[in-house]
């Protein structure tokens, strides 16, 4: 982890950047090589369940922190931020449906509130292209027909994200994610959708599925929408989450997740 | 995972002669291959709490499983289990004082109790053991003077195991380890004990330490205890947990742990 006293670390700068809203689009491409969450914050009367839910299918809903109730600050990983106003674009949930997005949540900020960051395959994307594996061109984020293990009032299918990577870079990805078994680790599958059951007709993230070009593979990873979904399953009163695309920036390293 | 309906595996055999009483002593060198856990259960009004610290020293206290509150059976990791009776020796907690054991804990459960299966360095025995490490000889818990972050009323130092071992055993055991990240991992140190204020003058378990024989070296690795100590630091008013060196035995096969 950047020492934030010395040096100011990229992450930080872009997270004040947003909250001054200066960025106001994707987190993609922004402060590369610190790790970017899934947000999602809930009561605390759900929290429990939460994290059995996340504990129970760890490999789709890495945590990477847990606040205490009613702090908006995760002291853990981006000291300092302000998860009230350091995401670009929030998405609200109540009764498990999407109201209109937030650029702030201030004025929704209770003292009964407990923020979770769950690690985002973004993450590895750097780890990735070092590796010569190209992240950008061929990516979605599909539901599949696999169940999780439920938990209180948190169910529902794995959504997952697909890849499609030639032969070698399918060896080199499985190779590169393995290393990071806290942020989904390797895939979960390789060929045929069908085999996980993907919905290919309606991604999550990505846009139409066109036909899968001659030569190259799908590949496909536990994705942390999975706990997301879960929790708009779940159908609780409020959920707020970052909305897709716009993840928060830790000031964590992606080789801090890394193992040998 | 073995199929219960099947076959019944030995760890399940063994459970139930805990639970009949056949089996009182240690949990060491029963059911070998099969994961053993470090038991913590308390209230649900500090399970959060509890959750919280595990994240945030999640090298200590890797959570296998968290049972759904008032439910003594850990449903993921040995279905059928009962938490009330398939420990050979509880130790019980009040005011974080400790109280007799017993052999079941019947009496003492309650519908707001939450257990806590937590993985231990037990775990990977096996797996030093076929890669030539011994693993019996020179091994004891130390409290040491680094501070664990702390979460609600959970705080304490960080306890480690402490093992003598030969040069080449210590790269052999680090690099066998490393392939536990879900079970405390590689080593957090090597060398002096002094270098994170390990105490060797009242170790937690293994009886006194001896002055260290030539040509071995103290490997360190973060201790599944932590968590307790946590928990008796807190001073809540009951906490239950496994007696030391009489742990729970799960289902979960070592070899689910590693990654590749």
């Amino acid at each position: 982890m950047t020492d934030a006293t010395s040096v100011m670390p990229e992450s930080r700068r872009v997270r004040e950047a947003i909250r001054a809203g200066e960025i106001t689009g994707t987190s993609r491409g922004l402060a590369l090589g610190h790790v970017q969450a899934n947000l999602v914050i809930i009561r605390e009367r759900h929290a429990l369940d939460f994290v059995r839910y996340c504990q129970r299918n760890q490999r789709a809903c890495p945590v990477l922190e847990i606040t205490d109730t009613g702090d908006p600050e995760p002291r853990m990983s981006a000291p300092g931020a302000d998860l009230r106003t350091d995401v670009a674009r929030y998405a609200i949930y109540r009764d498990g449906i999407r109201q209109g997005d937030r650029t702030e949540i201030g004025a929704l900020w209770r003292d009964d509130l407990v923020a979770f960051l769950i690690g985002s395959g973004i993450s590895f994307d750097g780890a990735l292209r070092a590796a010569g594996v190209q992240t950008e061109r061929y990516r979605w984020v599909l539901r599949t027909d696999r169940p999780t293990v439920p938990a209180g009032p948190f169910h529902g299918p794995l959504s997952v994200t697909m890849r499609w990577l030639t032969a070698q870079e399918t060896v080199t990805a499985t190779q590169v994610t393995s290393r990071f078994p806290f942020n989904h680790g390797g895939p979960i599958h390789v060929g045929d959708p069908a085999g996980i059951g993907a919905d290919l007709a309606d991604p999550l993230f990505g846009g139409p599925v066109p036909d899968c070009p001659a030569g190259l593979i799908p590949v496909f990873w536990a994705c942390g929408v999975t706990p997301q979904e879960a929790a708009i399953a779940g159908g609780l009163d409020l959920m707020i989450a970052h909305a897709p695309a716009h993840a928060f920036i830790t000031d964590l390293e992606a080789a801090d997740l890394q193992i040998a």
